[in-house]
């Protein structure tokens, strides 16, 4: 899947991805970037990006990354993600850089690196297993 | 601080956690019960809570056994959390349990389980640590 | 399977696992309760038991829990495990008690909590996730 | 600190790192390489190396890579690791690559890969945090 299908597919499924917030910026093999947009509504006290902002967005980032090696799966569902806050982000974008490190039948494992926009020491770093359904290709 | 009390300040440093979708039911000694109201704003396809509000309820309810312990500490920040979900949740409301297993003087650790309303099985569990910073008592 | 019978199939296929070091006290619904032996092989600097000790620990104790349950599966394959470590252990026996708050069909997750012998507050938390081979029961 | 002042540190204080099985081949800025020989010591049954000992390696690869830059302190203590167990690794040694995330006056965060040698694809992949102790630089 395209970076554009992507974005229509997890905005079609997913109400709180609303496009304002979050662009796919680039689809790879095993790779997907990922943005999300600077806004009054992810902040923590302080007027960074809250805790729960990242961890959605790790969420969100590999997820695409799976979809785009795997096409549409929607009932992929997650089963373990573990995330180390590394920094205070900037009062920027933050951009999500998900790779896999494992496509299995079963399982799908990956890793996702954040970076606020400009620096380039990660704000953030999680790791997110998919559980893949067993009748993933029903055609 | 009392239930009353951690709501107050929550509602007022968090603005994602409004009043309507949170309810601090019960604190003790570390120890604090969370409830997420069943809304379809945290819902994911099929109906269900979804992963991203897990994750988020994870962070606030232990946030909240963390803060009844030492008092408003806004600045208290997650440096790792760890998160399995186990089975779909119903469609119903979440209470999360979180429960201090550590409380240091730099480091506070906790677990914090998840189930959905009037169900026995677990629906996630998590772990989460909180760094506290070094001026914590400045008065 | 009984305490007797895990402690006989974890001698005969781990090595590692010494019955000098290694005692199954208990095994019940959904649990089991393992001991490590203090010993200096176990120790870091400072005399007290050492990390990796605690997580090869945590491993096989959940290992236990899952193959009482499920029987005698050596194929049984750890995905993903997560650790705290939460207080430096006295110098005395570990005692792991694993609770799995998940048994599938194709993931066991549980949670293991240890403890310096004679104290109340854990050293240690950790959550283990197993993956169970589709051919579980070949006869 | 160099790889051979690194390795005399580390068998002096673990005992049970013992040089015929941990090599620290390299270090860096923010960086260490090290190798797990292949030996039956670590082997889980089926013939390839056990969980407990890549947890171990990563443990100790990422011990490694703090200590490079921060001189001996031996007293820094391992908070959290997070393991993802990938793939069944070969009949082979085990080369951990360790990568300091962050490097903090309180929390050292890294993340390790781990290979078979010879085979591009990770056999598993940690994160490990490191609280370091305020009197690290006591002169």
């Amino acid at each position: 899947m395209s970076a554009e299908e992507l974005e229509g597919f997890l905005y079609a499924h997913f109400p709180e991805m609303e496009p304002r917030y979050y662009r796919v910026e680039k689809v790879a093999d095993m790779f997907a970037q990922v943005r999300l947009k600077y806004d009054a509504r992810h902040l923590r006290p302080g007027g960074t990006i809250s805790g729960p902002s990242m961890m959605s967005l790790a969420h969100s980032a590999m997820y695409i990354a799976v979809l785009a090696m795997i096409g549409p799966v929607a009932l992929a569902v997650t089963t373990n993600l573990n995330i180390n806050f590394l920094r205070k982000p900037a009062q920027a974008d933050i951009i999500a850089h998900a790779r896999l490190l494992k496509l299995g039948k079963r399982l799908a494992v990956g890793e996702v690196t954040m970076f606020s926009e400009k620096d380039p020491d990660p704000v953030a770093h999680a790791t997110v297993t998919y559980s893949i359904p067993p009748e993933r290709n029903p055609a």
